[in-house]
């Protein structure tokens, strides 16, 4: 099975990303038969009628039973869950990723609960929106995305080469790092940026002036804030999950916070902060649009 | 001249607010000659080529001597020294206007320069993008946007009635507030979001792993960032004349950061956090669409 395409690909949770993997598997030109599971009857049926999978499993267990490739897409608090619950009922050979946005605690938990015989990786592909569920789902969210994999030490290396095949058949570039790395790379590029939306939402919208305040919010707020209308309890998750390094984020920007405030008044510290991030993010778009 | 419409309008500055505040003048229904200035000849010219102005000044007397109504559109540190240069020329009963990101300055600056004959009303439309100069000019820049106007206790009151005239015939919605509550205001919507911004730019990239790390940089990442690419100019003049407000917003964020970095491990916290600030976001965007 390992040397070919996984015949039987089956995805626990069609939300977001769950159903927009099963749209993208399927419009891709592999032969597979795409099948799925939600805790949520709505969601479920939903899938079915939008083609993100083929076939709707009546249980955990009867989903996972018959699978090649597991793909589990839910939020990463219950990821331990249903790595647990699908344990017992995994084929020999079969092969489970999840696509959390945090690593280490998903790979920890794989190591515990799944059987030797099965192989995990870590999962992340670096798309979304803060248009979450299964309506929201698209066949091309993952076209030019990076798509992260954290294999470890003993993870076969035909596992590895298997799920880079199949995330460049959706379109994503695979990037392969170590589940500690992707958590401390993604605390700063990813995580920080949701907490400073939310935050911002927080101070603005805590002011006694704010009813007739944001009559002046524009699109710039709109902008910088719109990562606080994300899915509060994948963001929840996902501080639950990588305490450390976001936690240290917070404090280093909280730092830089006060740093510029102090410098309010200088014009050359001023004008260097604006042109150099400028240039900064003209660097990083300019690559972004290469890939 | 107070009771109609200014028939001879002159914009000085031709840059994106400029250069879309001529457009959307010329687009409207009111029969008027608008002219221009800009210390860029390139700006200059492309504002006429666009259609932006029907006219180019050969100086800034010039430009100003026969207008009735005069629109300062240069960023913020500048509007002292066009004040200077034009108040000399300026005929009697015009009336001058800026449109500056910051307005308790402005608005003493003209009190200290102009002449008592002539009228000034601080103005500030609240539309802009990162894509500055002329070139990304457009007619609809001010559709559906806010345009605050802060006149100040001895402004004649058909004065302000005719640039709220003004404004709704390009779009816009006027907005009447004082120039140090507009200050406040916009500390915290406006110019909080663009420091966050440019301070999560040099956050990260300023990290020693920024090469490989911006790799795993994101839509979430691009969007927090966006106003991180604004005019390094404006940025730097607005903290300069905004100061104090800025500064106390700034550490006001300072510390919320560091609460939220104790919380890392509270998942009731955590998800109120993100909860309510969804909740909020979404109340005022559906405000946003019913204007």
């Amino acid at each position: 099975m390992i040397d070919n395409f996984p015949r039987h690909i089956s995805i626990i949770g069609l939300g977001l990303i769950g159903g927009s993997l099963g749209l993208a598997l399927q419009a891709s030109p592999l032969d597979i038969v795409v099948t799925g599971w939600d805790a949520h009857a709505a969601s479920l049926e939903q899938a079915l009628h939008t083609g993100a999978i083929e076939g709707a499993a009546s249980s955990l267990a009867e989903g996972v039973s018959h699978s090649d490739l597991i793909i589990i897409a839910t939020p990463v608090l219950a990821v331990r869950n249903v790595l647990e619950q699908i344990a017992p009922h995994l084929k020999p050979g079969a092969i489970v990723t999840d696509v959390a946005s945090t690593k280490a605690q998903a790979v920890t938990w794989a190591q515990e609960l799944l059987p030797s015989t099965t192989a995990f990786v870590g999962g992340h592909p670096m798309a979304g929106s803060e248009q979450h569920g299964i309506q929201n789902a698209r066949a091309d969210l993952f076209k030019g995305a990076m798509y992260c994999l954290t294999p470890v030490e003993t993870t076969p290396r035909q596992v590895v080469a298997l799920l880079k095949r199949l995330i460049e058949q959706i379109g994503a570039k695979p990037l392969q790092l170590s589940p500690e790395t992707h958590d401390a790379y993604v605390a700063a590029v990813s995580h920080l940026p949701f907490v400073l939306s939310t935050a911002l939402v927080r101070l603005t919208s805590g002011d006694p002036h704010w009813p007739e305040m944001r009559q002046l919010a524009a699109t710039g707020y709109r902008d910088v804030t719109r990562l606080a209308s994300g899915d509060p309890i994948m963001h929840r998750d996902i501080c639950l999950t990588n305490t450390e390094a976001v936690r240290s984020r917070l404090l280093e920007m909280s730092r830089l916070l006060e740093e510029v405030a102090t410098h309010m008044n200088d014009m050359v510290y001023l004008q260097t902060l604006f042109e150099t991030a400028r240039q900064e993010r003209d660097v990083w778009l300019r690559e972004r649009e290469k890939r």
